[in-house]
């Protein structure tokens, strides 16, 4: 998992020669340690649109130092601006110049954040023309940032604006360390629960397939280090692994083929027997099977589609069938940047994490008429066993092709993760969030 | 504008090194000419949904070889698959069965294409989740045919069937050769006109913003092919240029400043005096003025915005309110990848782009409600004057990194809006396709 680059990079005549030679420069992310404040410098707010309040209101409560001026020579951890009120595409001069005076005050791991009205919202098809435009801004400054800043858009549905906090805290925060050019729907939903931000999750119980190791094993430990009893679940030929993931986080292991036909059953038996109910499922086990369609056998093609797509739509059935996945319960998928833009040698796996979205979108109304949500993350290069296992060169390209210059690491996809599962997300619903670092690779 | 590299390769040494290093391998795309058959091979048709049989009267209208069962050694010019009888992820396999021991048997530029239901018409979630999958799957698969050919999916509306003929034909002919890895919505309208398919514009006029010179002088010219009178519009400075273009089209040309204040209104009088009103109008004209947000001065922003958006709304807001667009009318938006994706150095290009797009999603619904659409290209790498002038490695770059390792032709955008433009194109409203040869880059 050694990104001997990014270490090279950082040494004296590493960085010499990255500056000379116009070289990636990985800077190291800021990520969240408990105790950190939500951001390290001021943040300055802007726009006066009928987000704008919730949004002071949220950095009030975490007690983050906040301007409504730029000052000269001042540095600013954030930028936050409301375009909410921006009507036709003579408006956007707005957001150049909030932006243009203050983008190079942004501290290292700064945060460009701007909120709009889903286009799809706006009666008029003028705002909802200029509303969809700042899409290609937001994402054009995620490019340019550098060193380790992200830029996300966040749609707010009118009325929907109280329910921004977990979302905010997560993209200002070190969390969101390895998510950029992103864009995050917050609906109105009729009441968000208060949390305590330090273990939202506390007195709940989470579900986590593919457990015992690299993502899935960093999504249970994030799940408890926010609270929740997790319910570490793998194949009995992991059982070891599982174990210790389970132990280190006082949570429990069950072993389990979710391919097998009695799984969900099980399954739902053991969370309703033992946790009376779950409050989280998150469906991270996952394989690979990559050939190309003409050599692949059928059985490839089999084993990806069940593991990947079938076994979570029969959990899932079971879950919600027989009530099992409590009021304002949380599905989480783990889709991938190859279900988005498709791959080479991955036609099963594409396919099945397409599915995943499809999964997600098809099932986010299911969940929200029960107060609960359903959304995924979709990983792109993230250091694990798996990616130390692709040859330097293709490994070194697939680091290198995003805005962060280097790949994530299991925690930033878990932290995602965990900002999905916040009761407070409750307005999250229906999402896909790349974690990326703004991967160029798309569709 | 020359491709020096893909001269090269398609010499004996250069096709010799290319295979030894597996360097990208850009084969001469098949472009359409009049009179060419839609497909050079047999076409092979699989699946039993509701769409199957339009798409064989479709085949059998253009005269074309169609087989329903593979034969050994055979070698077909287009694999046609209806997958809207798939209801769940298990279902997903007749994907394989049909595609797996065939797809070796394309032709090179053959065309692989295939056929859903759009998910948010599914009512079972499970059956939405595995029509969102294919889309995994198709753009593996552009990725992995090679030899120039492409991939692509359409998702037809229930009841929508026999409005599929215009899009097969474009997609299955020379006319989408840099066209891969789409995903074309079909939905029903009340009657899909007949169209003489070799003079579909014939009696009508066309109003080609931009039109002196590159993309713009291609679409001028497609549609003047296509039967259209052609109203080519420029800036008074391109006068000569325009002339020209318009000359060799049979087209008339006006010169005027589009962001100026009263050239909504003399477009709207010249067209309605001269032609009794436009059937098609096509937002080509565009400019760029490149600069990172921070460097960028306020002009720059302002006159990017100005053409690239608020133009063409103030254009749409006339002829909309005096109904100088004829009932049936079309109008085609030019976006860009830097419009999905966003891109370093072009903010302000970006977000006018961008907005491009929410101006087809948001006068979808206005232009159904006239019997007519919206829709848009979105150009990745094409070959102009504008791109010749990129530095050569970061040029080389662009063109190579799409499956088709090269960049695309003005007149590959051309075609894709003379098939928007076409009458029989009803049913593809509110659309944006990529013209980019599937290009990795993307959001």
């Amino acid at each position: 998992m050694a990104d001997r680059y990014q270490r090279f990079a950082s040494t004296g005549p590493g960085r010499l020669l990255v500056r000379r030679l116009g070289l990636p420069n990985p800077v190291p992310l800021r990520r969240h340690r408990p105790g950190d404040p939500l951001v390290a410098a001021p943040v300055l707010v802007g726009g006066d649109g009928r987000a704008v309040d919730a949004v002071r209101a949220v950095l009030k409560a975490a007690q983050v130092d906040t301007r409504s001026t730029a000052e000269a020579d001042a540095r600013y951890g954030a930028l936050v601006f409301d375009a909410t009120s921006i009507v036709d595409s003579g408006g956007l001069r707005a957001l150049y110049e909030f932006f243009h005076p203050v983008v190079r005050a942004l501290v290292g791991c700064g945060r460009l954040v701007v909120l709009t009205t889903p286009p799809e919202e706006c009666a008029d098809p003028r705002e909802a023309t200029a509303q969809r435009a700042v899409e290609g801004f937001v994402r054009s400054m995620g490019k340019e940032l550098r060193r380790g800043s992200t830029a996300q858009l966040v749609a707010v549905s009118a009325g929907a604006e109280a329910g921004v906090e977990s979302t905010l805290r997560f993209l200002l925060s070190g969390r969101s360390a390895y998510v950029s050019g992103q864009v995050v729907r917050v609906g109105p939903v009729d009441t968000v629960p208060t949390v305590d931000w330090e273990r939202p999750l506390a007195g709940r119980t989470a579900l986590v397939t593919g457990a015992s190791r690299g993502i899935g094993a960093a999504i249970a430990e994030a799940l408890g280090r926010d609270g929740a009893h997790v319910v570490c679940l793998d194949v009995p030929a992991q059982g070891q692994d599982l174990s210790a993931v389970a132990n280190r986080i006082g949570g429990s292991a069950l072993q389990l083929d979710i391919t097998s036909g009695h799984a969900p059953g099980r399954l739902a038996e053991h969370l309703r027997e033992r946790h009376g109910g779950v409050d989280v499922v998150v469906h991270n086990a996952g394989i690979t099977r990559d050939r190309t369609l003409a050599k692949m056998t059928a059985q490839q093609w089999d084993s990806v589609l069940a593991v990947n797509l079938t076994a979570q739509e029969r959990v899932n059935d079971v879950l919600l069938g027989a009530d099992v996945l409590r009021e304002g319960g949380r599905i989480v998928g783990v889709s991938s940047i190859a279900g988005i833009a498709g791959n080479v040698g991955q036609a099963n796996y594409a396919t099945s994490k397409a599915g995943v979205i499809g999964m997600v979108r098809s099932l986010a109304p299911v969940l929200a008429a029960r107060g609960g949500t359903v959304n995924a993350v979709a990983p792109g290069f993230i250091e694990t066993r798996m990616t130390a296992a692709i040859p330097l060169l293709v490994r070194e390209a697939g680091r290198r092709m995003n805005s962060m210059s280097q790949g994530g690491l299991p925690v930033d996809v878990a932290e995602t993760v965990a900002w999905f599962a916040n009761p407070a997300s409750a307005g999250v619903n229906g999402n896909v969030v790349r974690v990326c670092g703004q991967s160029l690779l798309g569709a």
